[in-house]
């Protein structure tokens, strides 16, 4: 199983390199091969659909965005019957991607891949459009983002595939973005545990979802760069040895807003009432703090994507008018930093010395939240680049010895 | 049912155009509206293709072309629901069109529809891809030129719609062409018969299939224009009055060339001999005379597509050899001019009116040929424009009364 984004199949040329690397790796393989539309497909898409109404019914954006990854397959599929082998182009629909009927952001129900086993059994290479499916009732429905990558490990575990290798701009997952950190380091193995925080606190290589699926089915995710021939990193289940490194990775999302809702009446049930208000604008709240209460009051913050923001602005100001709260805050000049790894498990110390080390660089920390193998910490964005370099160092993230 | 060609959809301005004159007709009819790809976007595609792959499998050509027809759907189904109407696309596989195997031409077996009835009593606008269908094995497959008009005429026939509107770029079926005949005159209606003749012999407004096809189902096509509100000119069965005019349409072709082979030994079974070395290079002849045989001797000369020449003169030299004829010659600059009407079966002394006429101008006639309602000449492609023009006058074809 082979998967291809958009950047690696951006035009005619990219998608004769492709089929060459699909090519040497043909030999003596059953090979499954998923691909993204090309390049910017997909925006100019979306473009076409604004520029005819403004906001478009989901049902029929997902029969206009389905387009794109139809043509990457058709045209792959060609290219590789250029190189003298056997290929053959599958829609999602005809692959049997089942998936409910939320258009835009459908889930799996299930795979059939019956054409698809088919096509290997005949010597084939199958060629399938990734991001798509069908409904029960045969509407053609996308995935969302990172849908791609999604088919690719669901098709992967359906196949019972040897690995799942996704090929894309960046050569693997590393303990940090090495545009910040020189010393960062490409990881040879992450477990999917590590893989999920890194992705949810701000890795961009994988989506949340894409590694959930492997995890629940075994799917052993190999991520490596189409550009260059260097294996990547493998995203697999917890090995030994694992745990030798405290931490593994340090992530950081600059892609957030805080907001706060001041002085509310701490009395039972507010919480839900004030969480309740932004959930009915749509807006998932990622972190959230309270306050100790002092004199019946308590202050509330929470962090939220940057872009729904004004949103939730609008949404507390109203509830914060019915509660008898003093007003609303935000502050869009916050940065996430976050330490990960499996080893923090069997490993006590960790959250307090992450805390001096950025105390040690005189940054002050406005909101914390853990779990079982990470630590975040919201900090003045202006620091963001420090943090990373600093926790990078102090964890000795760079010097990993065995992964 | 309405049919909206590429150059009608060319661009979101377009398409919003088209879905306020779809719009304008909705109102108390059950609305069926089949489109064309956007503009030059099947030529984008081939294109494309042809950058990966010398010679493309058509089956995966089907695959990439099919996407251009579903772009279309989506956006037009967007454009109506933001008019406010309740719209609904599909694509030729969600219709039921089912075809042949045969990619790239495929021919149509059966029309479910069932979809598309649905949505009709459901109150929606169906809006489905023209072109696009699928083979019993669930393989995409597209039904080559005219392909789209095809689908509307063929779902018209499934749904036993009252009329199957043609929108183009021209306002319906002329006498003649205008740009040649000044006083060249829209007609109001033609026979199914007239138009398959016309559709063949030149006049490119309808492919000769779907008339076929909708002869063959008694669907009534409107061929009417896309930019302007009047009304076009109807396809219909033969009716009273028709006959009254002797012809209905001076049709040319400039797009043949005619080959010979020179002083062939006359003996049975030459000519399959002939014709079977050029049927075997794939070139479809149109016209064929042969002349009186002299001394043993005759001369063969067809006309054929421009394009298919050098191929047809290649397998005639291999043949002239073989058998022993003295050569091959060729001349790419001549034209077919017709005179058609369903009025020449009752009135005889048409074809010598046609060549006294060319002879009055002065014109040689190199081939004859003719039907129950027909009569072409092949002459000297230079006097083409003189021919149309003299003919519509002799026929006082601007002046018809009835249609």
């Amino acid at each position: 199983m082979q998967k291809y984004g958009g950047s690696s199949v951006a035009d005619a040329e990219r998608i004769t390199s492709v089929a060459r690397r699909v090519a040497a790796s043909a030999p003596g393989n059953r090979l499954v091969v998923v691909v993204s539309a090309m390049g910017k497909t997909t925006d100019g898409l979306v473009g076409l659909a604004h520029q005819v109404a403004p906001s478009p019914a989901p049902r029929e954006m997902d029969m206009l965005l389905a387009t794109g990854e139809q043509v990457t397959i058709a045209l792959l599929a060609m290219a590789l019957q250029s190189l003298g082998l056997r290929a053959r182009s599958f829609t999602g629909p005809q692959v049997g991607m089942r998936t409910d009927r939320a258009h835009t952001k459908a889930r799996i129900r299930a795979i059939t891949a019956e054409r698809v086993r088919r096509a290997l059994d005949e010597g084939e290479i199958a060629v399938v459009a990734g991001f798509q499916g069908a409904s029960d009732e045969d509407e053609i429905t996308t995935l969302g983002r990172g849908g791609s990558d999604l088919t690719a490990v669901a098709l992967a575990a359906a196949l019972k595939a040897d690995v799942c290798e996704i090929y894309t701009d960046v050569d693997g997952v590393y303990t940090a973005d090495p545009n910040i950190v020189p010393d960062a380091r490409k990881l040879g193995r992450v477990a999917y545990d590590e893989m999920l925080e890194m992705a949810s606190l701000g890795a961009k290589v994988l989506q949340s979802r894409s590694v959930e699926f492997a995890k629940k089915y075994g799917v052993m995710v190999h991520v490596r760069s189409t550009f260059k021939p260097d294996p990547g990193t493998l995203v697999t289940k917890e090995e030994q040895g694992m745990e030798e490194a405290v931490v593994t990775g340090v992530t950081h999302d600059r892609s957030q807003a805080k907001v706060s809702i001041l002085r509310v009446p701490d009395r039972p049930g507010i919480a839900a009432q004030v969480f309740g208000a932004i959930a009915a604008r749509n807006v998932v709240v990622d972190m959230i703090v309270q306050n100790i209460s002092r004199d019946g009051y308590t202050d509330m913050s929470f962090t939220l994507p940057r872009g729904d923001h004004a949103r939730a602005v609008t949404a507390l100001e109203e509830i914060a008018a019915t509660i008898g709260a003093q007003g609303v805050a935000h502050d869009e000049r916050v940065a996430k930093v976050s330490i990960v790894g499996v080893g923090m498990r069997s490993h006590s110390g960790v959250a307090s010395r992450m805390f001096a080390t950025l105390a040690g660089e005189g940054i002050n920390i406005q909101m914390i939240s853990t779990s079982e193998i990470a630590v975040s910490c919201v900090i003045e964005d202006k620091y963001a680049e420090l943090a990373v370099r600093a926790l990078h160092e102090a964890f000795e993230v760079g010097r990993g010895a065995n992964r």
